[in-house]
């Protein structure tokens, strides 16, 4: 498993009564892509319960800026929809190759699915898509000063790469259109960071 | 499998060439929590690959605000992590009971878990959390004029209900402590369509 992503307690003074501990756990399933535990935990009163969550590598995600032009242009990636009955709003994310540090999976991950580089690069933070059953961590970055040397998609990858301005984007979430957390999560954290809209 | 929550179709005139075909698939594991299923899926250049996810029954979670007071104060909800490497920041999203509708969940589980009921609605859109290998779906609503009228937990349910302002939720935020996708996507959604920070 990664290493853990918890952020630094918060200020409340304690949570003994609303913690839970581990009783014991195995692996329940083992798949293509998805590794399912299932916990055994005691509930603060002492009764026990089933915890059942996937383990997930931690996966890299970043948010693209084109510094030279005008107005700031997000660059966003475009992917066919991996699962039925979901958006294809998405910024691309992807397994971090062993050893490879965040930085250096989107530094790669750019290059490779965009055919940027960029001269600066900006850790915004890191979110947790879906705590109640699965591990996952994303980290956000933004890129800045791109220049384009092109692309080089791995086999059985098919995407788009579109180009929207924040106002843009924003006008998806408000028309419905833009559904996926993740996104909408990095937009917020990029305007509490940068400025905007 | 719940209904299709994919929203209208962007502006985008074909994705033709991103777009795979359902091949066959199967249930692959039947947990206590989790259903995941395997695919074969065809490319858009004809090759075959695996995509496997979990179907999720759709959750509902809202937002709430205590209309009364001179700041408006969000509500959410603090429960112990369910699962290892997780931060505690979430507002709380539980499973619909067959034949409800999203609101009638958020209205039920509002009282249920924070003793509040609110004389007021609204909803502020749909996000998916996790569209690489999840179906599942999350309704956010508001909540305006509340009343107390005394919350009455599920057995086994242990969480704590925290008072924020829409500024502190935007500086736990800043500070890295709040990390959960789904309330901080909630928070732009809230802030766009109220006005805010």
């Amino acid at each position: 498993m990664a290493v853990d992503p918890r952020p630094g307690r918060s200020v409340v003074s304690s949570d003994r009564h609303l913690e839970e501990t581990h009783v014991e756990g195995a692996r329940v399933f083992d798949g293509a892509l998805l590794d399912v535990r299932r916990d055994i935990v005691r509930l603060p009163d002492g009764a026990t319960t089933i915890r059942e969550y996937i383990v997930h590598p931690q996966i890299r995600i970043r948010l693209m800026v084109r510094a030279p032009d005008a107005a700031a242009q997000l660059v966003q990636l475009r992917q066919a929809k991996p699962i039925r009955a979901i958006d294809d709003h998405r910024v691309g994310g992807r397994d971090v190759d062993a050893g490879e540090s965040a930085l250096a999976t989107a530094q790669r991950e750019l290059t490779e699915e965009t055919g940027y580089i960029a001269a600066r690069w900006t850790r915004l933070g890191l979110i947790h898509p879906t705590v109640s059953y699965s591990t996952e961590a994303i980290e956000i970055f933004v890129a800045d000063d791109l220049t384009h040397v092109g692309r080089k998609l791995d086999d059985g990858e098919f995407l788009d790469v579109a180009q929207m301005t924040g106002e843009a984007l924003l006008a998806a979430l408000d028309e419905g259109e833009l559904t996926d957390a993740k996104t909408v999560a990095a937009l917020l954290m990029y305007f509490r960071k940068r400025g905007g809209p």
